[in-house]
């Protein structure tokens, strides 16, 4: 029987809430067995790049990531967030590595190519961009990765890459060798059947029943993209993908986490 | 026989002249067998905090590293030198991988305790300070570990260390399963006989030959104390410290490589 593996991705409302952070790895820590952390940016990228007077481009409400962006975000997530996030864990116990992509080949990516838009130093993963064997030594050696949203294209250019992608590769790639969850932490309790009722969360959604709660118009908006993608991950072999607070983590032992995507 | 494993430590003379960094990574990833790169800060860090108008304080010549530049140190050596570095490495067939001593726990410090100064964030070495367990693991694993000159308390506090000593408590931890050599490049092709004559390295200096040639006057000034600390890393165990330029680093193999320090 294979191993249980979680890999569970958090963004920046939690890394931008320290005392919410400092819970949420307590947690993190507590959780038994194979694991793996990934982690977004935040506002403080943001922040940086106007302290240093550089302007921060979007099209179509994506972030273009220019020579001096992908700088900024270098340091901060692969540098400042990810080193805090594993000295905190360290200090719970958990023994805790912080990775880029480029760290042990661990993620590759190819340069997002230029069609009408250019979006900079954007990395996109491509099957096989995850390096199975680099991350099973670690997780065989007590380790716990912690992964920040830089990779690389093997070629000596880091690359930002969206943590959303960045955690479902990880899980399905690692799905050949451990029953993976794939957990993502946002801000509210779980999919909702009623958008203005936290109380109202979907305890579980098969694949089968995802379009009928689309066409009913219950999953609608951002939930659309977040759930068609978390079905593709299960398609491609994750066992299953939680959707909940990070705040509620403790949860997941007992399958009481958000909401539970499966096949 | 034990194996030889090659600790070689860069400072900012290399890390701040972007092509010269290149060659050396060239050299450095053509080297064989085990080897860890440790690389120190630069003027990088320097002037991110003069453009966020964070003042660097020094002290008898030392950087005071207060809560803003910790966060800067941490931002720019163990986040955008430390990935670039690495994936610089990767292109050349070096599978690296970037590490602070909070990553795996591979290097726990204490926080400096206040006397007549406070130097703020940083880490001494204690005795044990180095997991060799962890880094053994990653030399197995046919990975390359590169250091940044950051470390942990193992509380949850980052601390800045300086990279030569860092440099010296990984090859002296080390030599108990390795057969050890501590390479520091540095502006100069060795220990010079005559300072203002660059063609007068001197090729070995053995232990007691030091106390002759420090009161001879040959070895004066900043070599004072980066040869008692060399003769103090070989006295614990250390194989030998080879003391020269990084573009010379091809050398090394040939045992041409600047001032070789042995028992």
């Amino acid at each position: 029987m294979q191993a249980k593996l979680w890999i569970i991705k958090i963004g920046g409302n939690v890394i931008d809430d320290a005392e919410g952070l400092k819970h949420f790895l307590e947690r993190f820590a507590n959780l038994r067995g194979y694991k793996i952390l990934v982690h977004g940016g935040g506002k403080i990228a943001t922040r940086m790049a106007a302290d240093l007077g550089i302007e921060a481009k979007l099209v179509e409400g994506r972030r273009i990531t220019d020579e001096a962006m992908l700088r900024i975000v270098t340091m901060v997530y692969a540098g400042l967030t990810n080193k805090q996030v594993v000295a905190e864990l360290q200090s719970r116990g958990c023994n805790a590595i912080g990775l880029s992509g480029a760290d042990g080949n661990a993620i590759r990516t190819v340069k997002r190519p230029v069609t009408t838009v250019d979006y900079g130093f954007v990395g996109d993963i491509l099957p096989r961009s995850v390096d199975t064997d680099t991350i099973d030594t670690f997780l065989n050696a007590g380790l716990t990765p912690v992964f920040s949203a830089i990779t690389h294209d093997g070629q000596g250019q880091l690359l930002n890459t969206n943590a959303d992608t960045i955690a479902a590769a990880l899980a399905v790639a690692l799905s050949a060798r451990y029953t993976t969850s794939l957990v993502y932490c946002f801000e509210k309790r779980g999919v909702l059947r009623d958008i203005t009722d936290e109380n109202s969360v979907i305890d579980e959604i098969r694949a089968g029943e995802f379009e009928q709660l689309k066409t009913a118009g219950v999953i609608a908006d951002g939930m659309v993209p977040k759930l068609y993608n978390a079905f593709e991950a299960i398609g491609k072999g994750v066992n299953e993908v939680c959707i909940g607070r990070a705040d509620d983590l403790q949860l997941l032992r007992e399958q009481h986490f958000g909401t539970r995507l499966v096949r």
